[in-house]
């Protein structure tokens, strides 16, 4: 690699809203999204709720010239709803699939049907080694009265503890989804800190489009009061992050987003903004080191934010085990209810009225034994999230002792590798 | 790190039979365990099957002194009963729970409420990056008539492409674990082909057990025929695996079994047989690299064991699908039913036959309602683990033919990345 390298990476994301018999002018929208990316060409397509596999087909269909590879990433009942188009070919793809992702009796809400995921790929680009992210992480249904709280932020540990440990050998790591946290939220905050990610909407130096980087804004036909809650004027939760590792620099150049209507001719391409995100990565002198070692105050903000995750963790885990107690007496209860119809439908008293009640009798104790089994299953997920938070917060904390008494560190590392 | 640099690692390996309410010398087993680890001083145990979290307490109290730190691997509804005690500080945990594990309404069989998953730890040993993973996979049911066959084959995929994008940056690999596999089952090659990790029964120098490195035995008094199936003398499916990149070469220089009894009185300590491995990293000169390039040997097993899994996951598919259908057509049929019901018991003539029939209908749409939603998944699953193979497959053939043309090579590879 020449020592004045310099790649240029441009990039778009975009959540496509395409969701069978439920969003609007989809095949328009699909047609007019796939002649934007052809006539823009950018190195990267990534794209979010894509639950048409026919629709993935048909822009595979219409890109394959400019964009030669593509993956959909497909998991839960619906699928992940993420796919990727690639100007250079995709070296290698993984998959990993949340843990915890709602519930299935939340049908109404629908995520869990989904299977959110977050998607790699490895590029080789003229000898560096790319590691493109793309997720989705739960939808917030409300902001006051968020019950998906816990889980986003599980949701946020799982996705950079996986960018953290696949990417150790990577030179350039890109992110890019719709996150469903404004950007400082917990989560948000959470995911930067400990993958050392950086917001191109914060990075750049030039930015064009929506007031604020919003997108999901009033102003797109598509978006209703309700979507944007206590915010009017619009919320970010889509995003690009980047970061570069040793040996190399990464700067965004310039973020458009889209402004609540199609770049050609007035209508939206869906009901959030497009990100389009120009990148710059380059040799770096190691005085201008891209990702330099956590210095004292950003370890005590990545042990602020450790610990704030951990305490919410632990708020989901209590919340989730009452449930699992709640719908535990309540499948007691529907035994006991079953056992006395029983009595009562061998008599000839109550017969009639025993075997009407039967059947909800039946469905209270099943639809108690589902939830019970989802809540405790959700109660295990947080703790293994937060066990891996309170194991992190360890290993900052004994850092931060080894650096406060530097001469004490060398003796201290050999006694314990010993 | 000096010329002479080795390392001694002492492995322990073992699927514990910890299952509350049924495991038979539970508490006795635990505490001979405990004693076990704590004499022989290991530099790593890694368990499975510890499904009471109780037990994990109790050794991890046990074994504090011998073993300073230790971590369980919580997921599923009983948990993934993974768990491990390291005689060295564990720098970095992170979980993986597996995509596919069974169906929820196979319950005897309990996969599925376990949450299977993989558990990585890094250690740090004298500068040198170990990545240890613990895993357990499905269990095999019946060899004759394996319904989990290619749910199996794909968490081995899995796995494989877990410690594949995990273990970049790491020195030495080690994975240990209930693999629920013959040595020379589709999922055990393909896993040890793409990942390049090798089986330390098959490549010790110094090996004393069972006969043919058997984990489950006929003489073990907690083994029953029904568990060996068609292998009456016993089989091999718990392993330790390694590998070394680079510049480090691995062997193992002993490895043990127990016999169908404990080491110490003469009643085992589980169903399964422990592994105890003693392991050496050395520094290893260029010529004598402990994990070489793949030659066109090694390529071409690669290529045919990815295809060979390709072809078992699209099977796979296929029953997924055809298990959806058909639930699909019952659930047309039980809400077609529940309809006729709701008539009958309006009329006078067959009323309390038709409440009476109202629960089974009722009961007879909701579960071919979840066996639908169960096996839809799958099928997402099955084929997302289908198209990343489809997509190794491509690259290996990509570079099997530049390997067959070298002249060609350089150009296409600039070409490609242009």
């Amino acid at each position: 690699m020449k020592p004045n390298f310099s790649l240029r990476l441009k990039v778009f994301n975009l959540n496509c809203w395409d969701i069978p018999y439920l969003s609007k002018h989809r095949a328009d929208r699909m047609k007019r999204l796939g002649d934007f990316l052809n006539l823009e060409s950018f190195d990267l397509a990534l794209l979010e709720e894509v639950w048409s596999e026919q629709d993935f087909q048909y822009l595979r269909q219409k890109l394959s010239l400019t964009y030669p590879d593509a993956h959909y990433f497909r998991s839960g009942i619906i699928g992940s709803g993420l796919c990727v188009f690639s100007r250079h070919p995709i070296q290698e793809i993984i998959q990993h699939v949340y843990t915890l992702n709602g519930y299935p009796y939340m049908v109404y809400h629908g995520d869990w049907f989904c299977g959110k995921a977050v998607g790699l790929l490895v590029l080789h680009l003229n000898g560096l080694v790319l590691n493109a992210y793309v997720t989705h992480l739960h939808a917030e249904y409300s902001r006051q009265k968020d019950i998906y709280r816990a889980q986003r932020v599980a949701q946020a540990w799982e996705l950079a503890q996986f960018i953290h440990h696949t990417s150790k050998s990577a030179d350039v790591v890109l992110l890019c989804g719709d996150l469903n946290m404004h950007p400082r939220d917990l989560g948000c905050c959470l995911l930067r800190e400990w993958t050392g990610l950086r917001d191109a909407y914060v990075e750049t130096q030039d930015f064009q489009g929506s007031e604020d980087g919003c997108t999901m804004v009033p102003r797109n036909c598509y978006v209703s009061q309700q979507d944007l809650g206590p915010f009017p004027l619009g919320i970010r939760i889509d995003y690009v992050l980047y970061k570069a590792v040793s040996g190399f620099c990464i700067y965004c150049k310039t973020l458009k987003t889209t402004t609540g209507c199609d770049p050609q001719n007035g209508t939206p391409l869906s009901d959030h903004e497009a990100l389009m995100a120009t990148l710059y990565v380059k040799h770096s002198p190691p005085q201008e080191d891209a990702c330099p070692a956590h210095g004292p105050p950003q370890r005590s903000a990545l042990t602020s934010v450790l610990r704030e995750a951990w305490t919410e963790l632990g708020l989901g885990v209590a919340q989730a085990r009452w449930w699992a107690s709640f719908t535990g007496y309540v499948i007691v209860l529907g035994l006991f209810l079953l056992v006395l119809l029983c009595v009562l439908a061998a008599g000839e008293g109550a017969r009639e009225v025993a075997i009407l009640l039967w059947t909800p009798s039946v469905g209270l104790v099943l639809g108690a034994g589902a939830v019970y089994i989802f809540h405790m299953q959700e109660a295990k997920g947080l703790h293994q999230a937060q066990a891996e938070l309170q194991h992190a917060l360890r290993r900052e904390r004994e850092t931060q002792d080894l650096d406060a008494e530097p001469h004490r560190a060398p003796l201290d590392a050999a006694s314990e590798q010993s």
